[in-house]
């Protein structure tokens, strides 16, 4: 993968600012790790209250920061004035999603005037190496109009 | 789409045992309102803190709903001793996710021996009519084994 | 799903000469038998020379007739200046692809301006009801601009 | 991501055999140029009898190498007596594939006793370097019984 070179040099800034925006981070208790151009960790440690039937964490849980991940990603490339919004998202389930803390990569495989594509890895964290638990590949879409953001694609 | 008959006659108790063991449905305030042979609703009443930097609910979130859906839709069809594992899913985000609350429909479009293919469509309500802002397409796989269960797929 | 009212009076027209372009088309047998406003079906005769190592149809193939089938679905729709790009699909496959013909029947799930979400499903037919083979969730794109064409999305 | 090893010492010869049964593989003119464990390498010359309206090779047709790619880069690590069929795909298009030839590469990602997960890049070469004009995330199922490939999953 090549370096990529952001057209916006405060794009840390511009994507903290966002990511603090999203409340729900706040409410599953992930943090954002890493921001460099074209790469966004987010991190969330284990939590009971968001698992699933067998007590690993929901899959749509690991998707929502796989999510986030790919959108600020993508977003860290962007001109100054566009805003992100996801497109769509395949998401592959490779383990079960237990272990202290869930680690979320995202990186830009092709960026695009108005469409980027990104990809995602989710890892298990306990003490020391991650074990795979997601793969996602998105898309993402630059919209420069607020009523375009309202409006959706 | 044809008419399921279960294999189990006690699908829908062991559906609704299966989703209050989903805490992650407890925390974001998610109910089941229908369970029918291939065919399960998730309600999600709207909450602030769910959203992401728009105002809207994350799609993680919605996606949270639309795989339990599919989940569910899926082991309403399976073999009593069954648990059902999520393989992977694709979701495509058709408007942002607004309104008083979202509904979470998922059906089974092809049932197997191990794997059953389903898909939802997640809309927005607020008064009266749906408004569409996502859809699933996703592969789900019976496990016979507890053991199965802890390695995952 | 709603009746839609295409941009383009001439629609039917565009699609069937952009489909006489598509060069594979003829190379793999496969032809276009209907033409409605955001619905498009394609049929394939089975052949020997497009299967894979069991004899059925190769899954690439069963993806080509679908990926045109919701291509131009999109594009029956869109303003008549644009071109239609594929940007990503999914498909899931059902079940073997064998029969007499295969028949892609792609539809617009939710036009836009710049994106157009469509799924397809494909069936399999022998003399009488068609048997579901694959089903395809895809996100399709309006370019308005002729270099835009050539340089992807 | 980690050196595999294969369970079958012969994986290499199922291959080939598997992929010369291909017919398909012969229609297009598509050739293995590479069989490694986890690791599968299919090429194709551009061809105009394969294109879509603009030109390009359409993009079912870089799906059916890519999914032959990932499939035989599943089936490189299964048991001698397992067959490999595909259970879904998702395929992001990331540039119009023209150019000399198109070469797929597919990787497992996670191998499984049921199922793998793979991915395929498939760039466009001309005389240098590839430019990458396709990226599949794949689900494949390692079947035991002949029944069963018939059936499907």
């Amino acid at each position: 993968m090549p370096g990529f070179v952001p057209k916006d040099p405060r794009f840390e800034a511009r994507v903290r600012a966002s990511f603090a925006q999203q409340r729900v981070m706040d409410t599953i208790g992930a943090s954002l790790t890493r921001v460099a151009p074209g790469e966004i960790v987010i991190e969330l440690p284990f939590r009971e209250d968001l698992t699933q039937q067998h007590g690993f964490v929901h899959a749509g849980i690991v998707t929502t920061i796989a999510d986030s991940a790919c959108g600020y990603a993508a977003l860290s490339l962007m001109a100054p004035e566009a805003a992100v919004l996801t497109v769509e998202y395949k998401v592959s389930l490779l383990a079960p999603a237990r272990g202290e803390r869930l680690v979320a990569r995202g990186r830009v495989l092709k960026p695009g005037r108005t469409l980027t594509v990104c990809w995602a890895d989710v890892a298990a964290h306990d003490r020391g190496a991650g074990r795979p638990v997601a793969t996602m590949l998105a898309t993402l879409m630059a919209v420069h109009d607020r009523a375009d953001v309202q409006a959706g694609t």
